[in-house]
């Protein structure tokens, strides 16, 4: 039997399936022929980094992303140290495996702070001491906006446009932006900052998932499975296109329904959905 | 006894307070010398709105707002002229109470749309059929951001800046945009649209309510007591103020612990706390 031939831009991320050991995960895309992983620290620590790697490029896959590095905004030297170290290691693990970008998350404001100007300004402060240990490694660092409901307790960069303030004080071959459909839909100023972004060689990586409400409690866990809710993601996919981004495409998904169910089922419904709203 | 004295510009928002009627609610600022509310219709049509007017002006209060019009973009013409017409009540309402703004917010998308441009165009276009109807009957709109987590099920408008793209293709005694602490606070072009919004006359309320983690469920009614989360709320009106605005401060948190108190235990906390944080 011939093996099946999933979209050729397809990146699972982990995280989609995160019921899947890091054997099942490989075997599983390969059995479903998605040529790309995203991948996340805990697991993949937990399994080994140098086993992970010899796993998955020994099945042939690309590694299109590692989550994630960052949480910079601590304000005593103490916790600013702590996230530098951090992030060194999650470069090596980067390297190690070969992912194509290190996935940063900024961080929230720490417990009892108002400051959020001060917060990013600290984001580009750690940021001048961890590029050169990226250059190092040869590891592409992609700063992550996220959705400004989190702003407060996860990541004070909210917009594309933020992110691309803060990579670009850095060179374009080390530090990039990410691009995810599920914080940036909302955006009007999302079409020129993608463009912004692609013209200066920014634009590291896409990610995609749906936007469904109600929001859970928390509100972590509520991505909505492609085509389930109200991002144009084929829209997204093709404004990315255009502004020069020729990379994986990673689905990104959080969701408690898809992790409760089986793992091959949950990534044939991800290829399906991905041609018919991505694609 | 002398009757307490709140600040002069605090305003209450009677949802922060819904477990009170409305003859409570007038009662309760005038014990502890609030001098502005700002209300809500649902409540006001039940207990009759020339009723309600009566009471409030008797008791020599400001109606601060009355919340809210809106939810123009519905994409089929039943809707609008649906919309329309619920709208020209607010306005008459408004007026009948001496509203000093009717806050509208603008809607989401509509089921199965995905086209947030297109939304956001059919509210200009509502709203040029919205503006004579209040010209008429003197009543001044507020056009209200919401944060972008509501921006699929209730307000596609998400920023200050979208706001008074909107205000501006109207004259500014009739159509300006509102400022609430609780859906901007993470935007970094804030200042900059706050400048811009008093430069052309446009600010014409003020909200504010703390951002408190974790959000709950549908994140609707997690709004913190002032100075109980992570927003600058002095920092933002001294902005407001630093760009002209003048006017009432209203106070407009939804949040279930509060409307488990006693309301007047509840409005001396947030008489406390505006002093506190806002003042």
């Amino acid at each position: 039997m011939k093996a099946a031939t999933a979209p050729a831009r397809l990146s699972l991320n982990q995280e989609t399936i995160r019921q899947w050991s890091v054997p099942e995960l490989v075997a599983g895309c390969a059995a479903a022929g998605v040529g790309a992983v995203g991948l996340w620290r805990d697991p993949v620590r937990e399994f080994g980094v140098r086993k992970t790697a010899k796993l998955v490029s020994g099945a042939g896959l690309r590694v299109s992303s590692l989550c994630r590095g960052g949480f910079f905004t601590a304000a005593d030297p103490a916790g600013r140290a702590a996230a530098l170290r951090d992030n060194r290691r999650a470069v090596e693990e980067a390297a190690e495996l070969g992912a194509e970008v290190l996935v940063l998350v900024s961080g929230g404001l720490p417990a009892g702070d108002r400051d959020l100007v001060g917060a990013r300004h600290r984001i580009v402060d750690v940021l001048g001491d961890l590029t050169p240990w990226a250059a190092r490694f040869g590891v592409r660092l992609g700063i992550e906006p996220l959705h400004p409901m989190f702003a407060a307790d996860r990541c004070v960069v909210s917009t594309l446009g933020q992110a691309l303030d803060i990579a670009e004080r850095f060179p374009a071959d080390r530090v990039g932006v990410v691009a995810d459909s599920y914080h940036l839909w909302w955006d009007e100023r999302l079409p020129a900052d993608l463009r912004r972004a692609g013209r200066g060689g920014r634009l590291v990586s896409v990610q995609v998932a749906d936007w469904v409400t109600p929001l859970p409690e928390g509100v972590l866990l509520g991505r909505g499975q492609l085509g389930d809710g109200c991002v144009d993601l084929r829209g997204f996919r093709e404004l990315a296109d255009a502004c020069g981004y020729r990379g994986p495409v990673e689905v990104e998904i959080f969701h408690p329904g898809l992790w409760a169910r089986d793992g091959s089922e949950v990534l044939r419904e991800v290829v399906d959905r991905y041609r018919r709203h991505v694609e």
